[in-house]
């Protein structure tokens, strides 16, 4: 049965979440609903990312295996038809079935947005975090490149991860101001709970002075969740894209 | 009684337009209703611009009168901590009685974003108008040259615009690509009922290649609404900011 990637762009705001519950409005749960009904048989995605609730994408993954009659590339306009306008899927196209959007290798990039002004701006509330005390982005782009390359990243997930390693590897991370902006963009080949929220309310920390960049490798060393800062809101991280080799 | 001028930035999205209307949820209204709540006594604004349901602001400007007992400047902190997320106030000051923001000249700027691209993006679905044909930005700069000056703009407002003269003059309109978006950016000493959402749609006509630049202009000396072009949607328009002399 042919199987079809499909990438996907959501507005997280009103979703508990990619991953499918019951009695809650998912974006896995809104994205199968939206196949069975094109494909007549009922029909799941295997997701990539699954993101948490409040959480955005422009280019999360899912697959789903399908007998139906109509080219891979039109399935997404068939989809959007079917979709909420929060929902939309920008690509999809046909894949080897031995493709699976997790356990294939991936490199993966987030990014964490703060808009950094004196009163927040209500046109995009729901897709920045407002913060109102000053940022020195050099002192969060030096804090951040302690955390480049291959890492046990204990002290920058959740306390609930649940993970055979906490070792994962940042390829690259940027900090950057454009115009009342500072955007946090992380590439890495896989992230833990809360991750990129931890990396980012802690470089806040470092901006705001509270901390100093140092403080950051000796938090990555201590592997103490308690030596980092706090997850930053969901509300300004959006996974940007996954590519696969 | 001390009159105090309000900067007021809101998300158009879940309002009936700025203007106060019976059993509808609108800017005025919920001005009205933070104000009468922080004074203590019934407290109305004088807004500045009517904005359309769904149109957003970044800078529209109200005015209240009152004997409060507080520091003008302090005044949006306290309006802010009893409106709505989707309604900002960004500065507050003192001004002389004889400030009206309607009758006071003043040179307004709009402007109209529209995302054009293959595929929507529901991050900014709200603030934008989705357009997916391939926009042809030096004609619709062209054609907005036209535009630019002193003219009789009944070609350029709806027909329901009932006005002493439809007269107005246009300072300047720029229509610029950055990226994704292209920003048709207007600035006037005032406009018409719909006046810029007619020539974001008249000059969305010109990039597609349906009409001719030149067809503008003829279009504004024919003084008939029915020679420009559709109405744009309402959620690509904000109002950027008014200044006053």
């Amino acid at each position: 049965m042919p199987r079809i990637k499909l990438t996907v762009a959501y507005k997280g705001t009103n979703y508990c979440g990619f991953q499918i519950q019951p009695n809650q409005t998912t974006i896995e749960g809104t994205l199968n609903e939206a196949l069975t009904a094109l494909t007549g048989t009922p029909t799941a995605v295997i997701g990539a990312s699954r993101t948490d609730s409040g959480v955005h994408a422009l280019g999360n993954v899912a697959v789903f295996d399908t007998d139906m009659q109509i080219p891979a590339q039109k399935v997404a306009y068939a989809l959007n038809a079917r979709l909420p306008h929060d929902i939309v899927v920008t690509a999809s196209e046909e894949v080897p079935d031995t493709f699976h959007p997790r356990k294939c290798v991936s490199e993966k990039t987030y990014e964490y947005r703060i808009l950094n002004t004196k009163f927040p701006n209500p046109l995009i509330a729901d897709i920045t975090h407002f913060y109102h005390y000053d940022l020195d982005v050099q002192k969060m782009q030096a804090a951040a490149a302690y955390l480049v390359g291959e890492h046990d990243f204990t002290a920058f997930c959740s306390t609930k991860t649940a993970t055979q390693t906490n070792v994962r590897t940042v390829f690259d991370i940027t900090v950057k101001r454009t115009e009342d902006t500072v955007t946090v963009r992380v590439t890495g080949n896989g992230f833990l709970y809360n991750m990129v929220r931890i990396i980012a309310g802690t470089l806040i920390e470092v901006g705001n002075g509270r901390r100093t960049p140092e403080s950051v490798k000796e938090a990555l060393e201590s592997r103490d969740r308690n030596a980092s800062g706090p997850t930053a809101p969901a509300c300004g991280l959006t996974l940007i894209g996954i590519k696969y080799q």
